[in-house]
């Protein structure tokens, strides 16, 4: 089975929730020096399938396109 | 500011509810190729920060230690 790693990140200018509450916690936390923080999805898939069937996965269930951008990355064989 | 980018992911033998979901969702589209399917975080941080701190707020707030594993990796200057 070919092994993948797909990172969903929401797109330039969604506000993401997460990412802005863990920013202000941290800052809480006495962290000054943080920037910015965007929390996005990790996804380890293991899957008989292409790249292309892969997107196309990413497309109807893993990811929302409408909000989010993502990027698949083969990374060998189970 | 430094960026790093953190992948977390549940440790090995922790159930994933969202990647249970997932793969059998997969399954009900018809992919029937689909093995596992493990869903985690993906961070993006830009902070004024050593990888030392970084570590600290992984395990401070990023990510949960006890069921958690994570990978810093520092991916530049903003």
């Amino acid at each position: 089975m070919a092994l993948y790693e797909i990172f969903v990140t929401y797109k330039k200018g969604i506000f993401d929730p997460p990412g802005a509450t863990a920013e202000r916690a941290l800052r809480n936390l006495g962290y000054e020096g943080v920037g910015s923080v965007r929390i996005g999805k990790f996804i380890q898939l293991e899957a008989d399938a292409d790249e292309v069937a892969v997107r196309e996965m990413c497309d109807k269930l893993l990811a929302n396109p409408v909000i989010e951008d993502y990027r698949i990355e083969s990374v060998g064989e189970a």
